[in-house]
């Protein structure tokens, strides 16, 4: 067997409840060293968006969030805080859809989501729970990324790829699944178009989303409630890293079948 | 660290190309041995889809089939051959957008997906390469999950979940991802609705896709190209097993906010 064929992911352990400021690359090196896991050029981490933001002080507390008469009138049809839905349409390029209890708007990053990705869960400040506080997505997540590849790099000498994941709601299935929201160090499509495949026959058209496959297979372990798992460590990626970036994975609107 | 903290998908090495009437049950098994993995209560098997096809017959030879109108007119629109539009017209309750290469269909699966997901690619006979051959997808993959999950559990007495992969393109994001189109003894969907985040509040709405998640990973593994790897041992999955069909899955018509 070659190590291409075994694929291994580990929840970082023993990772604080992270704060605006904290220093992510060192907390994971530690956790890493905990786990008995020293990193190895081709590794790779996700990291789920919130700690990332945190880290980031993307916490916004609605009670300084004055809402516009757009936002008001889409409270109503959405039945969201008025509040909130002034943050998500600031983080927004258009809304796609509104139903109660969901805004679908193509965000300012440029992927459809739900919400903005805005998350009201574990949330927490230094004096606990806080009620009226938000969290905004990273203001780039594939500079975040880039930053982690950098820093550990420095730490470790070890060339990894990192990718920055959020749980979508998809068209047509029922479930959220992780995707790459950023990522650095990593390619977000691997491109099989001319591969042969097992006949010889070069493949008509086959781009994979690779990116959003390692997102999707980490957020298994991440879970999404009380595990507070939020990095994982993934081993035998059987492809050459090399750069990459969210905008691999996003299609543009005039290409887009489903996008009105 | 807990069990529950690492996941570890391997690739089953040395698998014979598929034909029809091929034991899928015997021929993993075989290949287990092989790897040195021994089934446990809990493991699941990932299969693609194109072997449990071949094994299962669904190979046809487009020279047998003839077009309708209706196919011919799409033919055109479609840059595709008139005898696969009619397979692909046959396989689908109906079309929503035809464009040169590409028809997206409601598969009579239930799922939406590009060419009703057959494929001319990998496609091989006893006398060699077979050009004028498509391979149609599972007629029930449910039912195709379930018997190798019985079978397994005859043979080895592991209660373990199996799931059949197929890749998918999605709205919005470019890639394909591996997604799961039939499960047996394993939760289409995980419903976090209720269990308290991290600070104990209640989540409000999360159910994770995490069949399709776990379809995401093990496709990273398989490749889409000459790798020649269509089956992938999962261990390491954090969820109890439970019954569960590609139903849980998809998304009713009628609350799609997406399928127009």
């Amino acid at each position: 067997m070659t190590s291409e064929s075994k694929l291994i992911l580990t929840a970082l352990p023993g990772l604080p409840l992270i704060q605006a400021g904290d220093n992510l690359a060192k907390l994971f090196l530690e956790s890493l060293g905990q786990a008995g896991i020293q990193l190895q050029n081709g590794d790779l981490l996700a990291v789920a968006q919130k700690i990332i933001s945190k880290a980031e002080g993307r916490l916004i507390n609605l009670n300084e969030v004055i809402p516009s008469e757009e936002a008001l009138r889409i409270s109503k049809e959405s039945h969201k805080d008025p509040r909130l839905v002034e943050l998500i349409l600031n983080e927004s390029k258009r809304v796609f859809r509104i139903r109660p209890g969901l805004i679908i708007v193509e965000h300012q990053l440029g992927f459809v989501c739900a919400n903005a990705g805005i998350d009201a869960s574990n949330v927490d400040t230094f004096e606990g729970r806080a009620k009226d506080k938000v969290i905004l997505l990273p203001k780039d997540p594939d500079a975040s990324a880039q930053s982690l590849v950098d820093e550990i790099m420095q730490m470790t000498n070890a060339q990894i790829g990192v990718l920055i994941v959020d749980s979508h709601g998809r068209a047509w299935r029922e479930g959220s699944v992780g995707v790459a929201i950023g990522i650095a160090g990593f390619p977000g499509l691997i491109d099989l178009r001319g591969t042969p495949d097992l006949f010889g026959e070069p493949l008509q058209s086959t781009q994979v989303g690779t990116a959003d496959e390692v997102a999707a297979a980490s957020s298994i372990l991440m879970g999404q409630a009380a595990e507070g798992l939020p990095a994982i460590h993934v081993r035998g990626f059987p492809y050459q890293l090399r750069s990459g970036s969210l905008k691999d994975l996003l299609r543009p609107s005039e290409k887009d079948l489903f996008r009105k």
